[in-house]
């Protein structure tokens, strides 16, 4: 039963587009040969970027975010632009969040968002050797950030003891545990 | 620098609503003094349950979804309705998706899915002694899921592998992994 595409897309619609992700509604033959609407979040994809530093430490961010109304650690992230690859997204979200840029880029894995509402890839990196330039970030006005950085096993635990509450950069470091644990 | 509360709303709008989450749209007045839109999916909440077996393995659901049109490993889950505690709603889901009774309910931790763009707040439960009923489950007639059952430790190492593609049910599996190590 579990094979590829059991629905098929007959109509596409956008209800509402931004900067960041459209929300996108589509009639769909389902498996049943019933027609049903679904409507999701459709998403360029996006990338997180676990960065380790020349000293072998994590440099996590502490942002502000006004939907739950609390700051969070994370890790740099941001959406892909159409036009880049994803190890130059990567890239460009490292120096643009934290001033950073790293002497290797690995493409470590990728996981759905909310595969339910969003056809959302969150495709993980880990940077090694990473150089922070202080004040070398660009960030929006509007962002309230803080830069710190930490051990690599003290991120891990971090993470596994749900002081992370930022899921996505939370799972990221996980996904990266046994690279980093090479890396000590 | 990191205190409470550096945004104020100012006004509130709904762009559009559904059953599951509404698009809201705030007019806010920032740390900068400026005032701000900003747009966000204002969710009611989820819950994500680890279901342990009286025979101490994991079910895992095999489920389509649509949007990245791909079956994926989840762990039952679902929306808080409005009206019912936290652990009514993980047994509710538990029963629906899975036909699940638990002996335990217990609650892990909390993380949010996406906070840039979402208040979505998933609250990880972990249910032990879970027995299954065989066509125990209620499914929506739009589903696609199938069960399986696998041993602790094995489906740990698919999280931490990558192997489970819903971000938000490998990273509750592995909030879960000090509870789980001790169950085995």
């Amino acid at each position: 039963m579990a094979g590829k595409k059991p629905w098929h897309t007959i109509a596409t619609t956008r209800l509402w587009r931004s900067r960041w992700y459209n929300l996108r509604q589509d009639n769909v033959r389902i498996h049943t040969g019933a027609e049903v609407t679904y409507t999701f979040q459709e998403h360029p994809g996006a990338v997180f970027i676990v960065p380790v530093t020349v000293e072998r430490r994590i440099a996590l961010l502490r942002q502000y975010r006004y939907p739950v109304d609390e700051w969070l650690w994370e890790i740099p992230a941001g959406a892909v632009d159409g036009a880049e690859s994803l190890e130059a997204a990567a890239r460009r979200e490292l120096a643009e969040e934290i001033g950073g840029t790293a002497k290797e880029m690995r493409y470590v894995d990728h996981f759905f968002a909310a595969s339910s509402v969003s056809n959302l890839r969150i495709h993980v990196f880990l940077a090694t050797g990473v150089q922070l330039r202080p004040d070398g970030s660009h960030r929006e006005a509007t962002e309230l950030i803080e830069t710190s950085e930490f051990g690599i096993l003290e991120t891990l635990t971090m993470a596994r003891a749900g002081q992370i509450k930022d899921g996505q950069s939370a799972l990221a470091l996980l996904l990266c545990e046994p690279l980093l644990r090479d890396a000590l």
